[in-house]
């Protein structure tokens, strides 16, 4: 490998201000920065550098023991992207004890895209996660994996929904936050909208929903719709949209809205040929 | 409501001993004890409580702000559970800053029944869940939880995988390790060898498994297995066992096993008519 090591010593360098003390605070927001902790992330990060797509690494820092076997990955990161190395010590000083598994990233992202364009750029036969009001960054991420999981082409979000890039949900997705399409923006009416003026049949997940989710049709155009976590998507809406319900037994919370997408998008995928 | 409310002024109050700093320990283990927290949980063990199978409340702890709130379930609490109230503060001081939502119990797990009893006992017609090194106690909950919404009758777990009645995987279950009949016990290939002498048939889950989930035949008695996270069931239980696999995208991390676990339930549930 020719890409110089770089060391860290001080937790304080400026070189890695990015990276300190991640636990306490998340970077989301500030300047389009994001974290990427994990080899499973910084292997999606990869892919989505080479992509061009908007997502880009600036610096990998890397806890000394850990680079001789991440040598072919590395490779797939262009040789400007700093790599930085530190003990164990020094290492735990950054980003706090046990935060990291000794591998961290620090990666921007572009402006995000809205959503109009987004969904303008959809292949014809296309299937959609929209969600509305997800407040728990695992949920997020869980969405994130599952829709990657099942072949879907975007996420769309309303801006009550938290940001995926979020360190937490960016792990919990493993990184497909960084490779699949989303844009989060205004409220869920107009996300509805947008998707139905684009052909979508939009499908919202309730419990109270008229159709069983093995009964949905193939289509072309499927955006699967999920609601706030306990309370789910309000009356307004579901009245606007087709609707669909997993069955379980009584008597019982509802399924975790992750888990209720999961079991969706896997179905839809299915009927739709998509895996 | 006849119950006295017996006030906590003192957090070192010795009746309420069992309910100190649960964020830092985990009552499970030590006399069969174990701390359920929130109003979904607290109902579990009502309902626990009253069908006298081997789980019984000892006390609950409430702010005093819950407690008119939460009359009617109270009320399913034999008289003999000592209902305590204390403030914010002193709630605080004794659980753990926002640790509790205001509502505590502690609760007491008779001697676990064996493998070999619990499915002697199991219906005719029976789905279990089957699970081998799950370290993971949100896996374990969102396991159980799962377990329960798509009508499994028992999870049986190896001695490998953690412990149910942790108090976080009780949480994540919204309480169904107090419901649904669960033995944890010996090896993999112990469990496997007593279920398939029980007559069911055994599906392990693997990303190599032979035969899509959705091609799974009905059964009268169909066992999901599953494995540890990451690296899944090994080659020497697969070749043992029918195996299924949940198509995905390539490329990626296989589900989460809670999520795989999720769509293969909802599917043996539903064409063997449990939902």
């Amino acid at each position: 490998m020719t890409r110089p090591l770089l060391r860290i010593d001080d937790p304080a360098d400026p070189r890695i201000a990015g990276l300190v003390s991640i636990k306490e605070r998340d970077l989301t927001g500030r300047q389009g920065r994001f974290i990427a902790e994990g080899t499973v992330v910084l292997r999606m990060l990869a892919a989505a550098h080479s992509a061009r797509r908007g997502i880009a690494a600036e610096a990998i820092l890397l806890l000394e023991s850990r680079v001789f076997g991440l040598a072919e990955l590395l490779a797939q990161f262009p040789p400007d992207v700093p790599l930085y190395v530190a003990t164990s010590a020094v290492f735990d000083a950054i980003a706090g004890f046990n935060m990291h598994r000794g591998v961290l990233a620090l990666g921007r992202r572009d402006a995000a895209p809205e959503q109009e364009a987004l969904i303008a750029g959809l292949p014809q036969s296309s299937l959609v996660l929209a969600a509305c009001g997800i407040s728990n960054h695992d949920n997020m991420g869980s969405l994130f994996r599952n829709a990657a999981a099942f072949g879907a082409d975007a996420v769309l979000m309303d801006m009550a929904s938290c940001d995926p890039m979020y360190r937490k949900a960016i792990r919990v997705s493993v990184g497909s936050v960084l490779t699949l399409p989303f844009a989060r923006e205004g409220g869920a009416a107009e996300l509805i909208g947008r998707l139905q003026a684009a052909d979508f049949v939009v499908w919202g997940l309730s419990p109270r929903g008229a159709v069983d989710i093995t009964a949905i049709p193939p289509a072309p155009r499927t955006a699967l719709l999920v609601g706030t976590e306990g309370e789910g998507l309000p009356e307004a809406i579901l009245s606007q949209i087709h609707t669909a319900r997993i069955r379980q037994r009584p008597g019982l919370d509802s399924l975790n809205v992750a888990m209720a997408a999961g079991i969706a998008l896997h179905q839809v995928a299915n009927i739709n040929g998509r895996i």
